[in-house]
């Protein structure tokens, strides 16, 4: 027995590739160049509008950082420090958001994919912010960073989606004073996309810009895009934390993108009517993405909306719910209303496994974010249980749902060869087109290819092994990683990462992280 | 020991039902109020309507009907009796079909289900044209007259179920001969909703007449509004067969309503671009409802869309398609230009068991339906393996769908009340909402109630068994068909219809029905 070369084995894994299951699906922008789903009138975004101005204006937001206390002062706004609280000047946000860039583009380190964030451009984002892993061999678990690497490496195969991802799932076998530097080693080694770094604490953001210039062998800060970028969610009602604070601060100075969120689950951290829910989402995103613009006036932002509901029986969030559905929906509204790129979600569901009601919740909250002109669609695939766990399975089921997305907003030609009339008048009534010309030239290409969905008849299935999607989706996912190669990276620039991995793991032991 | 009475039984039934599944769900009329998925552009509109246009006057349709051969003689057509075929002038078919109302009321023998059809209006009609059942319990087998009947009193329960639906699966129990007698019978004596009965030749679309005429107590050719209505699918390419037109004509003729359903697959019985099987789905629907309103003008008539594709690996229907997605969409954009209500579809998939496929695949079918404005969504439930069965349990698992969907066009409420500013006021930042009076007013009726979905956490989900979404609907089938009670029917017209049937019966033996 001869051993095979590493050359043989790329070879082979090459070779294994041309059926691998996303092999169809190109990289590329994806618009929406249908009409935006609006769910309601302008006057009701005015109606929005006044209510989260009377927020702003008599109610206020609280901002827990010193620093930002002072530079809103500065500003001119009304603070309270010893409240930690901020009233705004009726003109004072709406100015301020004016300096945001309605788009952006988003720079990866291999160039060819960066992302083009605003306008009718559609991003698909992993999921994030998740303390489980579960696969149908080993069940649910708290996370490692061997899931971690998994899930980039799921991400970086995959051609639905547009970015490596961040917060893929708590790392528990990593200090919490670290997690960050192996969470950005892996995102950068791993893969080529557009990556993120979780913003929490002025350490973290920091560390995060300094491995980015590692990698972009340049300061980034100067650069004309942003390489880099995190979710900042305000802890609601109308308040944004230390953590949340310094994160900003740090990544807002360095011109790298900031996702501002309010976390609103109407019934708890507002009103129980969306109405009231979205109010004080807007109020809630116009003042941080003020603040990023305080900061850096130009710099990227985004507004993020991540409304949804309580479950008054449970207590416990409810997700892809027709509640959820209008306020991504109006979110999108208002953030086109002021000209600035939208952040929604993808895969939301409360189901404790990759079922029916999994499937059906997630399309409750795809369809709407989709259809509403999200520009980038955060947990696209992956989530179980209200986003406390991602699972192996479901990543490949919803990706099925992201590459149907892909075909649908390509919109379709009509013209005199697509129409074929001469193929319609060849054909006799009653007869069939299988063998036409017209088909034969088109058979191989025309449809949009599945990778997941069973088609066979139920006799074949049956023989088969009457697998459902979960379970066809688990041998996808195998695949997958066994197909796995890391994109090239250059060697010098991987040891200085790793350097610098080394040396700030010795410095942070037993640093309070989020200052 | 006593016995129960029926009355006490009746009771008991009652009080169970305050807690029934769809307990918390109106009968209502459903309008879509956003702007409806346009996918295509109105010059993209017009080059449809021009190939169309061609097809009808160029290469002509089918008929297999010599009434229908002279009918379209006599109005000017050019017919080849020998072959059956019709070609028409520019302006005929355009001038026919503009004699077909825009919307009207479906009139059912409970007068508050009345439906109307057409403008904004979206209905939900059971599943039809299925072979096999399908339960958790007993597997797939072929369908039986029990199982009819079960999904008659499922749709009657369903408050989401705007129809009692027609051809919901097969009696194999019953013969083929009067099959229709006791599809009819069921449908009136287990429901008080707006019923079909499929125009399958003049013999059966005959005796649904005479059926209704007996439920209605009168001759319901001469009412203002239809009370009975059909699918007609058209035998693509361009051919309508004699068993369609039977039913055209006698269904036509009695102002009863006719859904003109060209069954395109692209590929097979259209050429294999989406634009050429629209183009020919157009042809055909704009000839069937010329016809019908050669048979009666003014008589309801609706344009069907059902076009897909076929998967050309394995040379099976793809359902919850992109391009069936565009093609829906269209469909609707094409009904509207000419001013007829639509129907498309809604649980269309192509999975074996009511897992995520099944699920995903019908969100790619029903949002796209609801989103088009598609007037009438049949096959809004059940569907699984491309419709060759029903599964119980799914027909629950799309209800939890529908529901959402009724929330969710019902759309939200923007004002003094519902943006709450005083409680955004009273809640100091970081505090929650949970007790305040607004929440505590409206905390068991502000969101949308699921009945199918588990929300619970983790564990307790474990302990109550982990049971999937498809088991979770296994019980709650059982429970309605435990809880169903026929609607009232005066007991001379109950005997009546069991006389007809009884006649029929015997007078059908051995009649070759399609003609």
């Amino acid at each position: 027995m001869t051993t095979a070369t590493s050359a043989e084995r790329r070879a082979a894994r090459r070779q294994r590739r041309t059926v691998s299951p996303f092999a169809h699906f190109p990289f590329g922008h994806i618009q929406n160049h249908f009409p935006p789903l609006e769910v309601i009138t302008p006057e009701q975004i005015e109606q929005l509008h006044e209510a989260s101005r009377h927020i702003l204006e008599e109610i206020g937001i609280t901002f827990m950082d010193a620093e930002v206390l002072d530079l809103w002062e500065k500003a001119g706004a009304r603070v309270d420090h010893s409240r930690q609280h901020v009233w705004f000047d009726r003109g004072m946000v709406m100015e301020l958001v004016a300096k945001a860039p309605a788009s952006f583009r988003w720079r990866a380190r291999n160039r060819d994919k960066d992302r083009i964030i605003g306008g009718n451009y559609i991003n698909f984002v992993p999921h994030g912010g998740v303390i489980f892993a579960q696969d149908m061999d080993n069940g649910r678990r708290p996370g490692t960073l061997e899931d971690y690497y998994n899930f980039l490496k799921l991400a970086q195969i995959n051609p639905l989606m547009h970015f490596s991802g961040d917060q893929l799932v708590v790392p528990h076998d990593i200090r919490v004073s670290y997690r960050h530097l192996h969470r950005s080693y892996g995102a950068i080694t791993l893969s080529d996309k557009a990556y993120m770094e979780a913003p929490h604490g002025r350490i973290i953001a920091g560390d995060a810009v300094q491995m980015a210039n590692i990698v972009f062998g340049t300061d980034v800060t100067k650069l004309p895009e942003p390489v880099l970028g995190g979710i900042i969610n305000s802890s609601s009602p109308l308040r944004y934390d230390d953590r949340m604070l310094g994160g900003m601060v740090t990544y807002g100075r360095a011109g790298q993108v900031l996702i501002i969120t309010p976390f609103v689950l109407a019934g708890a951290m507002s009103p129980i009517t969306i109405a009231s829910a979205v109010a004080q989402q807007n109020a809630e995103a116009l003042a941080g993405i003020a603040l990023v613009q305080l900061l850096r006036p130009g710099s990227p932002v985004l507004y993020g909306g991540f409304t949804s509901n309580i479950d008054m029986k449970s207590g416990a969030p409810a997700f892809g719910t027709p509640e959820g559905a209008w306020a991504m929906a109006i979110g999108a509204q208002l953030a086109r209303h002021y000209k600035l790129p939208y952040r929604g979600s993808g895969s939301l569901n409360t189901s404790k496994i990759p079922d029916a009601q999994a499937s059906y919740e997630t399309m409750w909250t795809t369809w709407p974010a989709v259809m509403a002109h999200t520009n980038f669609i955060m947990h696209a695939t992956g989530w179980l249980d209200g986003g406390l766990t991602v699972s192996y399975e479901k990543v490949i089921i919803d990706t099925e749902s992201l590459a149907m997305f892909q075909s649908f907003l390509a919109g379709l030609k009509i013209n005199q060869d697509t129409l074929a009339l001469d193929m319609i008048a060849a054909v006799p009534p009653g007869g069939h087109h299988f063998g036409t010309p017209h088909t034969q030239e088109r058979y191989a290409t025309e449809f949009h290819p599945i990778f997941l969905g069973d088609r066979q008849n139920f006799e074949n299935w049956q023989m088969s092994g009457s697998l459902d999607t979960a379970q066809r989706a688990n041998r996808i996912w195998k695949q997958l990683l066994e197909e796995f190669e890391a994109p090239p990276l250059d060697a010098a620039v991987e040891q200085a990462l790793r350097e610098f991995v080394q040396r700030r793991e010795r410095e942070l032991v037993g640093v309070e992280l989020y200052t």
